[in-house]
This record gives C-alpha cells, sequence and structure tokens, in this order.
C-alpha cells in the first residue's frame, strides 16, 4: 500500500516536471543559470576537467545507490549554501546554527530582500533533490544510514573490540553465503543467455 | 577471464575452510575464543543486547552492500587492534604509526613471544576477511570507495558550489532515470508473478 501511494505521488510529481519524455526540468535548468551568475565562478576554474561528482558508471543496482550517495551530498551542499546566505527574515533567523537535515523548505523560507531570489532558487533546489529521494531512494537511504552508523563504532574499545569478535562468525557466515548467492544468480543469468543463444542457432 | 579467475580462487579457499556444507570455519571459531580468552570482558558488558553490527535485513541486492561495509569495518578494527600490541620483533616495529590499510599480513606478522598467539590469531582473521573482500566484494569495494570520496567533498567552497550547480541537470536526469528503471523492473516482476499465478489457477 506504501509502495502503492509513492508510485502514484512520484507520478504526480515528475509529470509536472517531464517535459517531452525527459526528465530535465526547464524551470530547473533557469534556476541553475540564475544561482550560477549570481556565484560568478571564472570559466577556466569551472571547466577544468575535474567534476565533483565522477561520471563513471557502475555495475547494476550499484549505481543507484551511488546515486543515492550524489543526491545526499546535494542535499547537504545546498542545505550549506543556503546557511551561508545573509539572513534574510526574522522569520527565518537562526537557521545558522542547525544542521543541515535540520533545514525545512517551506514556502516561508524562500524570504525576501538581497538575495531573496538566491535563497528562493536553493530552496526550489534542495525541495527537488528531497523529493527525488524521498519518492524513489527511500530503499537505498536505510543503506546510506546503515553505513554511516559503521564510521561511529569505536574500534579502539575494547568492549567493542570482543563484542564484534563475537559476531564475527555470524557475520562471516552470513557474508559468504550472499556472495555464493550472487555467484549462483549470476551463473543462472549466463546459462539463460547461453540457452537463449543455442536456441536462436 | 577475470572473474573466471576469482570465482576458481574463490571456490578454493572456500573448500579449504568448509565444514558439512556450512561456511562456519572451524580454525575461525577456535581462534575466536583464544582471543576472547585474551581480551577477557565481563560477560554483563559482552552480552548486553546491543550488538555492534546491526542484524536488520536489507532488501535484496542492498544487504550485500552493506556487507561490504561492515566487511570493511572488520579490516580497520583488526588492524587497529594489531596495532594496540606490543611490538613483537624488530621485523615489524614501526607498524603503530602506519594506516590500517597498510597492514600486511605475511606470515612474517605473526611474531613470537608474549602476545605472539594474539597477534597471530588476529593475522589470521584480518586474513580471511581480506580473502572474502578481495575475491567476493571487490564490485562493492568500488562503490564503497566512491561514497566514501563525496565525504571529502569541500561544501563550503564557492567553486566546487558552482561546479555542483552545473552537474545538476546530468545527475538529476541520470537519478530520475535510474528511479524510472527501477520501477519498471519491479513492475514487469509484479506482472510475471502474476501471470504464473494466473496459469496456476
Amino acid at each position: 500500500m506504501k509502495v502503492a501511494r509513492a508510485v502514484v505521488c512520484l507520478s504526480l510529481w515528475l509529470a509536472v516536471y517531464r517535459v517531452s519524455g525527459f526528465h530535465i526540468p526547464l524551470k530547473m535548468n533557469k534556476t541553475i543559470q540564475n544561482l550560477l551568475q549570481h556565484y560568478n565562478v571564472p570559466p577556466h576554474q569551472m571547466f577544468n576537467g575535474k567534476p565533483v561528482f565522477s561520471k563513471e558508471r557502475l555495475p547494476g543496482s550499484l549505481e543507484r545507490v551511488f546515486m543515492a550517495g550524489v543526491l545526499e551530498t546535494y542535499d547537504n551542499l545546498f542545505s550549506k549554501m543556503l546557511r551561508q546566505l545573509p539572513t534574510p527574515s526574522p522569520q527565518t533567523a537562526g537557521n545558522e546554527d542547525r544542521p543541515a537535515s535540520d533545514v525545512n523548505v517551506p514556502q516561508g523560507l524562500a524570504g525576501s530582500g538581497p538575495g531573496g531570489d538566491v535563497r528562493k532558487g536553493l530552496v526550489e533546489l534542495l525541495d527537488m533533490i528531497r523529493n527525488l529521494r524521498k519518492y524513489s531512494y527511500q530503499d537505498v537511504e536505510k543503506l546510506l544510514e546503515g553505513l554511516h552508523s559503521l564510521r561511529h563504532i569505536q574500534l579502539d574499545n575494547t568492549v567493542v573490540q570482543s563484542k564484534a569478535l563475537w559476531e564475527l562468525t555470524r557475520v562471516y557466515t552470513e557474508a559468504s553465503t550472499l556472495s555464493e548467492k550472487q555467484m549462483q544468480r549470476k551463473r543462472r543469468r549466463r546459462q539463460a543467455r547461453g540457452s537463449k543463444a543455442h536456441q536462436r542457432a
């Protein structure tokens, strides 16, 4: 039921932004151009052949996991850029000290006065990124949370070390089983491809 | 060819440790027991119902990605535990200042003297973890590297911010396409299951 609702929401949301079969929102392009004009970085620094996000592709489902990481980075980036702007109006004052995840994106945040358009543009982009994460990458978000939590394990704590030793048999068995299942799946796919090619011949 | 060689290596390697169909290496269990005795953490601290590594399962291929993260954490953990041991012999002196990834596991590292068994045990476990990572999780390792690199992006640098803005159209399009492909795959799987159930009825 939850999945069905998410699919309907995403379809409605994409329909608003979809332009002739491609997911390149025209409004997004316009907003990006305006923001680039505002930040005004010289072309030789912008186009030095070193993109922020690698264009290299990963195999199959792994690409989607990396993409979820990239979207999370954009979320943090736009949240940071919003906090770097001068406070626009009393109702949004105090945002500077709040963590990225606390930056809400209601219309009120757009503000007015100098830099109001920049804020509005950043809020719009942040909103789009968060919708995409929420409706299309929710399953991967949980994995990313799990991976982040691994970084906070106290590796120099003796109790943690001993607990991890105790858990190793279970983990090692699961890890071996998972990799064996993966190999079986690959083998079955190769066999299916082989039998299809054989039938055609 | 590379995949075939990896499969052969892994099969040979697993065959050594495999015990009656299960991947629970007896030698590993013995080593873990010895190490637990050495670290000697009281049972009420060991078994407080809070495991280091979550037992919660993730759907499908995501579980394998999380498992790769767990194996990486074990690699870092055992490397740290090895560096925490007193220097056993001249040929391994100086290991304390080296990063976790630099800890090699040749037989020479096992050392002798007090704590030699502990060192030998840790080297053995580290070796097993690294073999599993190398032969069964190599594809996911690249993804983890990519995700780690995202953490080092300088979010407060104006050039990085503008470059990321410039790249957003490409990234957003790819992210939308990937999520749409995923939905199509799920839809096809649902339809296939539905038609199979229909045929049976």
